[in-house]
């Protein structure tokens, strides 16, 4: 009878209403009735993503929408400036380098932000074709300064392209306002469905780019995807049932209003690191984290494995440990999708048992304590 | 209350146990629970492919795969030959050449199927790296002799990459026996689910090549998702809920057992072709008829379009009109994956009335006459 909760940075819970949406019998989806629901995701995806660009949905992991933000907008020999602050950030470099694109890099220590002033000023420098960055970088949780790396590049022939995929939906990254080239993001994270649905944006001087392309690109063809869109229709068969859920989805989203979304997220993200720095723990990003998950050093001397394997089995919660270089070092927790207040605090409750019984010493009590006082 | 019934050639009808299965609350893709199902599923893929080999599982829909199994094998410049027998033949040649591959064509008269003797001599004069097939095209409803080629590819250095959308679960294509060197399918035919998961299945000559392919590949590298298999993992984030629906359907397989599988759709299959002749309709293929799907002509002076909105609006029955060169006059319906003896006759007793409706005269009761008679 033991209920779980799922608070990994991707996969997050899905809603109940979402999972039954999508438990309905397949419909064809070249048939009147999908295509209803393809029009009405469509006007949906553009309120997410505040934009005026059609969104193109691809059946595929995020990953796969990050090739094809590469693979339609650059060119054989292209040179990119990729800011890598954590795995995410390495894959954009794999991707490039894989499309025999000149990658330079800006190496972030993990768990820091870029500075826009570097980003800047490489740029300078470096007659670069395209930034690729992330919005927020899941694996360390820290969140880059998109704002004021548009800011720059807005003005430029440089193409700003950001893998939004814990960060739309998440917090603020309106894509027209702040002249973003290429936006990505996937479905298991803020728009609370299971993987397998992945989103693409794209300015016009990107669609322009795309014009220009001589990557080989087919089943990642954006243009394609985006005149099939015209008439509610994909260029491949799309994941039909994720598409009944992500109706569901986003007309929860929207009833909701984007605003409220990111102000509940913004204040579980805050309680969560004060939560846990009462308990004695210091924060993998202190300095710029990503609200949309929040890693954790383990004191010295403690297992993180052990950390996520007792908060799995002892009290039915899903958290992650850390990635490559932070393996052993960080648990990573989510509070974005489908996560309550109550669920912070159960999380953090747990959590205070779990780091007593592998012998950290803290206040006991002041964890929840903090939390339960912001989130009131 | 209207009871639908989903009739066409992909998707094709989801049993109720898989879609709630689909239901379940997602869970983490590398905590252990995943990784259990994941285990299993790669032992079914197995069965259901007839092979030893690894089968690749992708978070795309089938064309993703047809991508990965060009974009792993084979060389920029390679010469293939690619038949060309209908829309999915065509889907090669033009994955093909957006890798820059140079292709040369057999080009079949839609709703035939290809000579293997032709496919043999011009591999002889060619030099072709590779030959890319349908087993099953579904767009024209025919069945191509994958077996006879296979037997002349096997002991070359030719590739024989084989797309078995509509083939695999549909019919005997067993790939370690045949000696096949590509095999892929996707999640929304056979194999009972919706779409959104495409399979890839390589034999070690293929493996070879994918070692010497220079083609950029990142989120379809097979050999990636291969390694990670190993583990019980996948590369990028896979489509956890279709995955879990994946489990459940192939489970139905094997206990049903593909020999009892294949019987029951090649029953489905005569039962609805003699059934369409025995309403004095013709049928698209009458000569190789592939048994996932069946292709019909309409009648002089009826639209085919009129056939599909009648049998869904009336009747509440799915089936699909014809594509490209055949749009208007055909239409095609399935009799593959979660389709029972039952359907078949609903769907030509429909057939009578509609076809009725739109003043084609022919013995009225015959088609479901002859549908009955011979699936009793």
């Amino acid at each position: 009878m033991e209920k779980k909760l799922l608070m990994t940075p991707g996969p997050t819970p899905v809603p109940e209403s979402v999972l039954l949406s999508m438990a309905r019998p397949v419909i064809h989806h070249r048939h009147p009735e999908f295509r209803g629901v393809l029009k009405e995701v469509r006007e949906l995806l553009k309120y997410l993503f505040e934009t005026k660009q059609e969104v193109i949905v691809l059946a595929s992991s995020g990953t796969g929408a990050m090739e094809g933000a590469v693979s339609n907008t650059l060119c054989r020999g292209d040179r990119v400036l990729v800011v890598e602050a954590g795995k995410f950030g390495e894959r954009w470099s794999d991707i490039a380098r894989a499309f025999g694109l000149e990658v330079e890099q800006i190496e972030v220590p993990w768990g820091k932000a870029v500075s826009a002033k570097q980003v800047k000023s490489m740029l300078e420098k470096g007659q670069h074709r395209a930034v690729l960055m992330q919005a927020s970088e899941t694996s360390t949780g820290v969140r880059h300064p998109v704002k004021e790396i548009a800011d720059y590049t807005r003005a430029s022939d440089t193409l700003l392209i950001v893998d939004g995929i814990t960060a739309v939906g998440v917090f603020p990254i309106p894509f027209d306002e702040w002249g973003l080239d290429v936006l990505v993001t996937g479905s298991q994270k803020a728009l609370m469905l299971p993987p397998g649905l992945a989103f693409a944006c794209l300015s016009e001087k990107a669609w322009k780019a795309k014009d220009k392309s001589d990557l080989p690109c087919y089943y990642f063809d954006f243009a394609k995807e985006r005149k099939n869109l015209e008439t509610n229709q994909t260029s491949y068969t799309p994941a039909i049932s994720l598409i009944m859920g992500l109706q569901e989805a986003l007309r929860r989203i929207k009833e909701t209003g984007l605003e409220k979304v990111f102000a509940e997220v913004a204040l579980m993200a805050k309680a969560t690191r004060e939560a846990m720095q009462a308990m004695g723990l210091k924060l993998y990003a202190p300095d710029s984290p990503s609200e949309a998950v929040t890693a954790v050093l383990v004191p010295g001397g403690i297992d993180a494995g052990q950390v996520v394997k007792i908060m799995r089995d002892k009290h039915g919660i899903a958290i992650t440990g850390g990635q490559d270089q932070a393996k052993g070092k960080i648990f990573r927790v989510a509070h974005m999708g489908y996560i309550s207040r109550g669920d912070i605090v159960a999380m953090i409750a747990a959590l205070e048992q779990t780091l007593t019984e592998l012998g950290h010493s803290f206040p006991s009590g002041h964890g929840v304590q903090k939390a339960t006082e912001l989130l009131a």
